[in-house]
């Protein structure tokens, strides 16, 4: 049987960003982890990356980030990892859209609020319901809370309309939660991603070498990973709410 | 035949506040007045005292602010108005929720994102693409889109998780349209209300005549509306996206 | 004698921006105009002129933003314009530093503190304790200072180090005041000043007589003026504090 | 010959706070300490309690954060510290007011300018002239630059005129050091501690066990110290400009 402590991590992208360095990271950390995420097939190779590892994962794949969704990935979470606390979660579920205003859909406004809203509330709601079953850990915390943000978490620009709505309501989720939370130790974190990460898909689509090798430009996963590993061993007496991460070079 | 500039005017509550006041305001201004808005009795209400008072006003009830109903309204109103060019828009429309955040259900999210999202975007875009069609005016502006936020759009708050999710998301929007629009001198704006506003629920609830008579310790809906005004005038040279405004006592 | 409510104004440079244009509107609506500002002939310059028009306006040299000048100044202001209540004031003196950091000199640093902090204060401090003095007006106020700020007030960057440090500071005594003298109905707000203003040194430095003409990619001086008349216009019960001013076609 | 690279750290208030914390974390870390403060008693103890600890440290007194002090404490510092490159710096310094803006007196506003901006504006220049001597360490990083913000860094309030000035002012430095310098690979930082620190100085003023005991309600020097490290940390792809630290139950 295992007895790990268990992080749960949702959306993986593409499975080689933010939440699968993330997962990989806390499961060498000792943690168990679960991944809740569209699309079984980077979902279970991930998994299966970290058990061979030696470390613990398990799949929870989802169609969608509906409130059925996510808690029915919950409800097959807790009988898997049964009598485990949850101690970590990771709300980088992301909907990227990039557009004039009037190009932006009635789809994508859906996509974007399902994805930072209705899904983050829901998460939330499981999370911190899990939480307040946990007792204190050394660090006087029941659990850690991370969402990831954007620059356009605090910026609406000319091509962000829908992707900025969806970015500031996650935030202000982030920020009411930490301020009720709190007083119950549970830590709740926002961390606004200021530039490109390396990942597939910005590899494909920069198609840049340069910009890949060059650590001063663009945010690497794991960097990434670790500030939120920093987040969830921070002692009760210095939370972090919020903090920024960019490349050293970056213009901002 | 009408001949005048419309104002649509989106969100009326109770017909007491910040929307009734602006319709009121606008009509005494010689805009043709639009009301789009859930509460058909008080919408007609409205739409008849303006129209007994000398001016010109038409009521388009939804029944809620789904794009299609918002959708519909604009036909119903692009009918009514035939021809007669949209100057002033106010997103008004709001759902206050206040409860700890386990207390949030799925219909206060739902209702909180129809209507600082799904509403808003759709609203934004028929009001877009009729000044679109606008020349310029003679303070060189094709039309003034203005936005009602609150405390809670730019902080989250120990019970506000789903409301300042919501109304984050609409400043983000309204930020967006500022940037992507000015260039075409479309003249977008936030205004950030910070205490409580005089409504008819407003003193049913308070049941406090000290308060209500106090003009300094709350918002009077006739002030907001003359700051609406305000905006709509400011020349191309100098335009504002964000105020805040607050009685002269508050605390904040 | 005079019978009017006085008009402060601190901060002039060439006589033909923002101090002047607020000077100008501040006479036409029935203010006696105080003139503190550093170059004794501008200042005489635009106080005749003032003066020529049919207005009442009195020069009050300074040498530097010192406490001591400025006090000096208030007091010859006070000697002048005896018994008459000032109503109003605007503090928009302003030392622009633009250079890399390490090109800062200690003489920089001592002008923009002594223009944002030193003078500022001392400034404040005359025009609270004038203000408390009065009366509330027909809208409920005792008095409105209205400090000018600039994008550097909310935002360092990487050739502002010294500007910004002087306007932030600027802005946080702005917020400062507008909270601690709000209860005694005394109205402080703070301008962003967001994009470059049409005077005659911007006219020299940039030369470029479309950007002149083009009021869609600059900010007139009189339009920042009738915004603060705005602000000493509105009813207690709608207080701005912050607002922020940019041409229509500004990227930000 | 010591053969240890310099960590400097500016402000220490009663010997019991954050910059003592940070000097005793670093010199565990393995750099030698440079102490830069007024109060040489506590200077000297705590320098002394550091190389009894086997550490390595050095103190460099100063009668004021005056231009001239602090050039002269760098002289002697590089002067000790011969050869040996300064990788981190911690400007730390604070001059507390907390009193209505009506009896701030001059004295009040010296002290704020000269500790935020005189003494961090010639700190900063020194420390980012000697980082600039520097290779890259394995993070790519010639050297971190941290500044102790507070509450009153991004909100001014009735009894903090003069206090938030010059935290206003401090983190406009910070954020514009951080933009011109990180395409140096110079990562400047900001942290904004929100909340009572445990130090002697609130033990007495506070006279209240139970708050000392509760680490639910008071920051830890140390917890702010080992955030401090972990920005120092932070590999190139990923710095933090600006990070918050409080209390598990901290209301905000």
């Amino acid at each position: 049987m295992i007895n790990k402590p268990v992080a749960v991590i949702a959306g993986l992208g593409s499975g080689t960003g933010t939440g699968a360095a993330a997962a990989r990271l806390f499961a060498k950390e000792g943690y168990a982890i679960a991944l809740i995420a569209r699309g079984a097939d980077s979902l279970k190779a991930l998994s299966d990356e970290i058990t061979s590892a030696g470390g613990t994962a398990a799949p929870f794949t989802i169609s969608s980030y509906s409130t059925a969704d996510i808690n029915s990935a919950f409800a097959q979470l807790h009988a898997h990892y049964q009598g485990q606390p949850i101690r970590v979660a990771l709300y980088n579920a992301a909907h990227g859209v990039w557009k004039p205003f009037l190009d932006v859909t009635p789809d994508d406004i859906q996509a974007v609020t399902q994805t930072n809203i209705e899904g983050a509330f829901t998460f939330s709601k499981n999370i911190i319901q899990a939480f307040q079953k946990n007792s204190l850990d050394e660090k006087g915390k029941r659990g850690s809370l991370i969402f990831t943000g954007a620059t356009a978490s605090v910026r609406g620009n000319v091509t962000t309309s829908a992707f900025s709505a969806g970015k500031h309501a996650l935030r202000a989720l982030s920020q009411s939660l930490a301020k009720e939370f709190g007083k119950q130790n549970i830590h709740v974190s926002h961390a606004i991603i200021d530039g490109g990460i390396l990942t597939n898909r910005t590899r494909e689509y920069r198609n840049d070498p340069e910009w890949e090798k060059n650590e001063d430009v663009r945010l690497s996963p794991d960097g990434i990973a670790e500030s939120y590993l920093y987040l969830v061993r921070q002692p009760r007496s210095t939370w972090t709410w919020e903090l920024d991460l960019r490349p050293a070079h970056e213009k901002w």
